[in-house]
Order: structure tokens, then sequence, then C-alpha cells
């Protein structure tokens, strides 16, 4: 079964949203073992939503349409799609008492042109929307399947975990198994050339690389008729290339740098403390994104003046008078600082110059200081990064978290 | 001039990274008047890749094909671009001269991979790529033009804008003017009601809604010879949306609620310092995204535990004691604290419960107080927002930002 994802809104050909439900949508298909073939994007236009639905319908099994399904005159996705699939939109009663609840769940008024959100394709599957007004549908019609979904991301996902997803399972009869080796600070041709001859020689396990800001992704994919069959045909493989690639492997369960930081504090059991300056809170929002966090999460201090830096954290004035406020010296005596007031295993901080004002020849914008505290040894690092403020503060965010994983594994398993 | 953004790569389809290029060019080509009809994804598969760009170049004048241009075996879009355009690839001097400048400035080693990302479509307009090995190209070819960029935002963007805009800039004869008013908490529905006798009757300015996460932005869209002639006719619609909605409105420059709030701050030099909890640092650190907002921004506590509470803000142990550590009153000390240790204007803070561990029947998942401080009067807001950790932490800063922007407003104008 191959799929099309076909996105409907002129706010997308705009630009002025993403199309992150084709990313979600694609990775959940993927993962139940449908190749999805194409991604589309079209206006709340008739004639060319028209044709795209009739394309997608032609060249795949399986249509799964997100957006124009609003109570405005230009959300147009169901009549349109009503249209080409030849099915009635009829009132379904079900979903216009939902919506009302909705609205009186709400204390907000129902607006007439609300109404036209409980119209669905005559003998649909209705999918019922939890998290706002517009109910989605699956309509099968000679071996091809349209699935019809609202489009905030919000409302969209659960509809599609909750219905679509079991409902798509059945119908497949083998799976796709796929893993993932994420590495950090490797270049792509680099570590291309690396694992050249198991690239060269793949067969029936794939390996697809790609890279997203001083991380490569190495994708190892197996078709298979289970997934513990489809596991132990790529496990070879896997392991080789963790053997190659030694410690820049931080991650083989598809997990974010700071999830892996996150599981290794909770984990261990060890607290840490963190004391930003350039990042401006970005490390510490990350980490804390990670639910469970506040077991060993004590602080954060985002010490943006140099009197934070004094007061919150007990850097010496004339420390920063002598060497400025980027420095190694300052790093050392912020991640001290916080490690000593927070009293944590760890202290971690970061001051840098991110731009794009405040560089000059001495410091040149993209010179950041990352330093983690421990009662054994402080260590400091110092990056050169290039790009605009907000490369370089995501940049020192995963710097940072690889400091912390490098160390903190180094102190768990030495 | 209609356009088409095709991008290229299995890594889209299979979900590991979302379409960002799509958004970004298409953003810069609506405002230089070219209408962008349709985004296309397609993987890195010769046959359907060949598919892609084939029906691209029938219903479009301008492609914009983005990825697979890596050194990689499956980045194939030079090549089969230049079977369907009839063009062969050469080697372009220049490029490879860059290409090996690349490498020895970042003291990698070039690998043999690198080579083939030196050969370009011949006859086609050549566009450098200084952030990144991948050089692009403009190919025209029978009234169509094809542009090939790479697939890594960082390196595309300034490649898109630097030789692809001015190119097609040249090619338009006309604008599209839009504006965009931006609200916050304030339905779609209930919005369009508001608006529905002005939406009715658009003619030449068109008006349209979209939603997210809590915020509506409108759309106002003029054809025009000239930009100033273009905001002319948008002029009334615009005081008129602007003046049926009132302070719902953040922005009439399209701009984010943090950058509202950090030209306020700045513009009128009022300090600010923030005490989070729940949020973990996320409000900090999207405030100071904003570049030149250390100027008024001093500091941020991220006060996960209680100690920290007490240590760094001064909020009474007793408080804690009779109120719980997610209370108004816990709420209001922060702010009030963190406005006086920093000695800054205003303190901002934020405590709740963002799951999905920690709540109870009297304080469910969701419950979140924001207080903002100043030396006339502290304000505290009770919040129930629901959804997931992230939509819950998200919902929080917008409401923070949006106080901010109430209270800051009311004080410089009142």
């Amino acid at each position: 079964m191959n799929a099309e994802i076909l996105a409907v809104g002129t706010e997308l050909l705009m630009g002025q949203i993403v199309n992150t439900n084709a990313q979600y949508i694609s990775d959940k298909l993927n993962s139940i073992g449908i190749n999805v073939y194409f991604h589309s994007v079209v206006g709340d236009n008739p004639k060319r939503l028209e044709e795209s639905i009739k394309l997608a319908l032609e060249r795949s099994d399986l249509v799964v349409m997100t957006g124009g399904l609003g109570p405005t005159k230009d959300d147009i996705t169901k009549e349109i799609a009503s249209l080409v699939l030849k099915k009635k939109l009829v009132l379904h009663e079900d979903s216009y008492k939902r919506l009302k609840d909705f609205f009186s769940n709400l204390n907000r008024e129902m607006t007439e042109n609300n109404v036209k959100q409980a119209y669905l394709p005559v003998d649909g599957i209705v999918i019922p929307n939890n998290k706002g007004t517009a109910p989605g549908c699956i309509i099968e019609e000679k071996g091809k399947v349209t699935v019809i979904l609202p489009g905030p991301p919000y409302e969209m996902r659960p509809m599609f975990d909750e219905v679509v997803l079991p409902y798509l399972q059945e119908k497949s009869n083998f799976k796709i198994v796929s893993k993932y080796i994420r590495t950090f600070w490797i270049g792509e041709s680099k570590l291309e050339a690396i694992l050249m001859d198991l690239i060269d020689n793949q067969d029936r396990v794939t390996i697809a690389t790609y890279a997203k800001s001083g991380e490569v992704t190495i994708r190892l994919t197996c078709k298979s008729k289970t997934i513990d069959e489809g596991l132990k045909e790529i496990k070879p493989f896997e392991d080789e290339i963790i053997k190659r690639l030694g410690d820049s492997v931080y991650s083989t369960e598809n997990e974010e740098l700071e999830e892996v930081v996150a599981k290794l504090l909770i984990d261990n059991n060890l607290t840490i403390s963190i004391a930003e300056s350039c990042t401006g809170g970005l490390i510490s929002s990350k980490l804390t994104s990670v639910s469970g966090i506040s077991h060993v999460f004590d602080r954060g201090i985002i010490s943006y003046s140099n009197n934070s830096k004094i007061e919150n954290l007990g850097v010496d004035q004339s420390t920063i008078n002598k060497y400025g406020a980027v420095s190694r010296q300052t790093a050392i005596e912020m991640a001290d600082g916080i490690r000593k007031t927070s009293g944590c295993h760890f202290g971690l901080s970061v001051t840098g110059i991110a731009g794009p004002e405040g560089g000059s020849d001495q410091k040149p914008v993209g010179l950041v200081y990352l330093a983690l505290s421990h009662d054994k040894e402080t260590i400091c690092k110092e990056l050169n990064l290039f790009g605009d403020r907000e490369r370089i503060r995501n940049a020192a965010v995963l710097h940072a978290f690889d400091l912390i994983r490098r160390q903190i594994g180094g102190i768990v398993i030495g």
C-alpha cells in the first residue's frame, strides 16, 4: 500500500505556516509498513484542489487529506472531495450534537457557519474530534482509501492515532522496521566515507543518512513479517555501525539529545542546575520539556546582566573586570557557583556572544564557553560557532547537552 | 507567474524532518507577486522524481527544487533534473575550487564523493553556497524557470535571498502586497462572525483568517503595481478590522508576540526579570531570541525546586507550605521577589502544572498562575489550560507575553 498526504490551505502556500502534519502522518504510516510516496499541498482553490485529489487517487492507494474543514467560506476540502468521490454531504446528527456541546462547554456562542462542519460524506466512517469543531472521515471506494482530517495539529493528531492508524493497521500484512542511530558533530560525508562499504553492499537492510544542524542520523530499515524479525535482521548492521562511530553516537532509540541527557540524569539520580547567559534559558527549557525532569533539575539562572552573575551565581566582580563576561574564567565560576548554591551534583554554564551585536575582534560573534562543574573537576570548552543568532544559540544548546552526556556517561561508566 | 516548490528527500516522506523550506520560499515568492500554487515532496526515487519534475514543469512557470544535492549516492536531484531538462552535468571549476577551500578552512578532509557536488547543468546560472558544500543553479528553458537548491535551510536561505530572489524580481511586473493583523485569544469562528460582512463583500482586497494555538491572523492581500498603492488600498479595511477587534489585536506588522513585547520594553526603556517554574525557561528563551533584548532583560530564574523559590526569589517558606508552590500567593511572591532583587521595573512569574504528572483534583494539570509585579501593583491571572505538556507550556508563554503587552501598553499609554 502506498500513500500520499495532501494538505489543503492557502496559508501553507503563502508561507504563513509549516506543514508539520505531513511529517507526523508520514512517520506514523511508515511505522506500520505503508510507504509514503508523495506529499502535496494545494490552496483553497476548487479547480486545483479537484485536480490534486484526482491525481492523488490515481497514483496512490491511500490519500490522507488535512485542512480546509473549518467553518469559513474558504474551507472547501469536504465539498470538493465529495464531488470527486461522488459521495453526497449529509448532516451527521451525532457530530452536530457534539458541536453544540463543544461550544456550550466553552461557554462560547456557536455561530451559524459552524453547522457546515457537521456535514460529512455519506457512507463514510466519521472520526470524532475531541479537541475542536471539525470531525473527520474515512471513505473507502474502489480499493482506494481517502482520509479527511482537520488542519490544526492538535486536533488532527489524536484523530489520526486513535481512529485512522488502527483502521489502516488492519489492512497491512507486513511491517517496515527502522532503527535510527543518532550522532553529533561528525560531518555527513565523513560519516558516509566511514560506512561506504556497508552502504555500497546494502540489500535487505537499507542504510540512509541525513544531516540536521550538527547531527547526522543513520536510518536502518528492513521490511519483514514481524517487528522482531526485522530488528533481528537489522542488529548486525547496527552493531557494526556503532562500533565504527564510537562515542559520536548518542542514541540508538531515535531520541533527541535532551532526552538522552534527561534519562541519564534521572536514571542515575544525578541532580543538575544550569546557568545560562547567551542561550537565555533555551538549555533549561529544552531539558524541562522532558516529563519527570523535576526530580533532578533544581534551578536555572539566566544571568544576562553582570549583576545577576555576581548576585545569583557568586561570580567575582574582578573576574568579569579582568577577563570579561564572555570568558573561560567567568564560565567556570558560573558553573561552580550554580553547583554550590543549588547543592546539585552538576552545574552547567554557558556564556557567549550570540550576535548580531556585541562581537569584537578578540571576541567575535559565535564565541561561546561551556563549563560543567562537578565536585571532582570543572571542565570548560571553547566553541567557535557560526551563523545567525538563532543558529548560534541552538548549536550552543546541542554542544551543552553533548558535553553533559559525555561527562555523565564517563562518570556513570567509569 | 505561478510557482511550485518541489522538495526531494526520502527523509521528508519518512517523517524524519519537516519541510520548512517550502514555507520559507513560499513566503518570499508571494512577497514579490509570484503565486505559489503547489508544494510537492517526492523521495530519492529516480522514476517518481522524474514524473514529479515533469508534472511541475507542465503546470507551473517556476519550479523551485530543494534537497538531494548532497555528496551521497541517494542524492539524485541534479542528475534527474538534467535528464528532464536535457542539460548535461559538467564540472564547474569555480565550484570545485570553493569546495576544496571549504574543507581546508574547516580543517577537514575532503572525501572523494564530495566532488560530484561541483557538477552542474551546462548553461545554468550557478548559485554559490557560502555555508555548505552544494552549489545550486538556475536553468531557464522554453519560458520555464527551474531553480535547484540544497536542502539544509541554513544553506538554502541565503542562496535563495541573495541570488534567486533578485533574479525573479527582475521578471515580475506587479506586487502582491499583504498586511497581517495578529490577534490573541479570540476564536476563529467568532472572529469571522465579527468580520462577516467584510469577508462577504471582499473584492480587490482579499481577507483570509487562520488560526494557530490561541492566535488568529487576518491576512489582507492586494495585487497592485507598487507596494505603496497596495498598502493604500488595504488601509481602510485594516483600520476597520482593528476598530472592530480592539485590544485583541497585538500586531499589525506580522510580528510574534515576543517581538511585540521586546519592542515595547526596549522602546520605553523598561527593564524586566522573569521567574519561571512550569515553563522552565521558555518565556526567557523566547524573549531573548530577540536581538537587543540585553538592554532591558536583566535575569531569569527558573525556580523548579522550592528551595530555589525561597533562595533566589525570596518566596516565604510558609506561603509554599500554606498555599502550595502552584498558587496565586506563590506566583505573586515570585513576581515581587524577582522584581525587587533584580531592581527591574517589572517582575513576571509563572507557576503551574504542565503535566503529565503532578496534577490533583484541586490543582489539575493545566492550572497555571501568572503574575506581573510593578511598583504600583502586582496583578495575577489564573489560567486553566488544556492539552499535553508542550501545549500547556506554550500556551502559558503566550498568555505571559499577552499579559505584559496589555499591562505595559496601559502604563505607556496611561
